[in-house]
């Protein structure tokens, strides 16, 4: 289980990179997106749409109480900021971590808290950019580019590469 | 010169999405994003603010006639799209291009054109996700990770690496 977890979820503002950051996690290798904030069930509807239709078994789960869930998560907390030790100065010590990891990722501005409960507290780049983005090379670091691989199970549709176009087969649904 | 196209920018809706394409191409290693649709001056100022604080010489810059724009791009135009070819596939092929390179992200909606004018259509994944992080990851490998050392000229403030918190330095500014 490697998951994601979204802190600071603001409905109307961040629905559509909250939906992204999940979007990511699950096309990157990650099983779950948690988020915290607002509740969002667009946001929810949206990813298990994506599900649907693109496959793999990805879910998305609000959490109350951050503080609690952050100190009582079972694994490695890797919390991706800027202000972080550098990806490549830490990537190698994180991969064998990775079974049980949540990957935290911020908004704006992120409680002091969240770097003080982190086990690690990651920069992708020390220049201020996306969460998604941040969220997709370290996902692609840590799994070192095999998550570009994954095929997902249980998809309605798949894409055939194409150097021009779009190519979309329509996927009997199998149950594995 | 490296630059990023973003397609079709429509202001409010796409407003953080533009802005985080541009800075991901910024702290990724490119110079410069051009961007079609809807003008947009606060995407336009945001990006300024953070080049003026973080540093570098990242620009912005608005086309009218996004046909004509890519069709008369001096360089190699490459596609970013779910539904093109791996980049793994292509990534070594692309290297040796990317001084002049033209890295195109749309929206939801390409038109197929942009699909048959570009050199290359890549595939950042063939699943759904986002424009910020398919750049970001697709200019890593493009780099080979080299990019996550840049250090940026003349900027007001640079962080200082952390294991727990922030740590910030304000620069003197200097012209190179």
């Amino acid at each position: 289980m490697l998951a994601v977890f979204r802190l600071g979820h603001r409905v109307q503002r961040d629905k559509r990179l909250t939906t992204h950051v999940a979007l990511v996690g699950r096309a990157f290798g990650a099983d779950k997106m948690f988020y915290s904030g607002d509740r969002d069930t667009t946001v929810e509807k949206t990813v298990e749409r994506v599900v649907k239709r693109w496959g793999g078994g990805f879910t998305v789960e609000y959490v109350d109480r951050w503080r609690t869930f952050l100190s009582d998560w079972d694994g490695t907390v890797v919390h991706l900021t800027m202000y972080g030790l550098p990806l490549k100065q830490v990537i190698d010590e994180l991969r064998p971590l990775r079974d049980g990891m949540l990957v935290v990722v911020g908004g704006m501005k992120v409680d002091p808290e969240v770097f003080k409960t982190s086990d690690y507290n990651v920069a992708v780049t020390s220049q201020p950019h996306s969460e998604a983005a941040a969220l997709a090379v370290f996902l692609d670091w840590l799994h070192q580019g095999l998550e570009l691989e994954i095929t997902f199970p249980n998809a309605e549709l798949a894409v055939i590469p194409s150097p021009r176009g779009k190519k979309v087969v329509r996927k009997q649904a199998t149950q594995a």
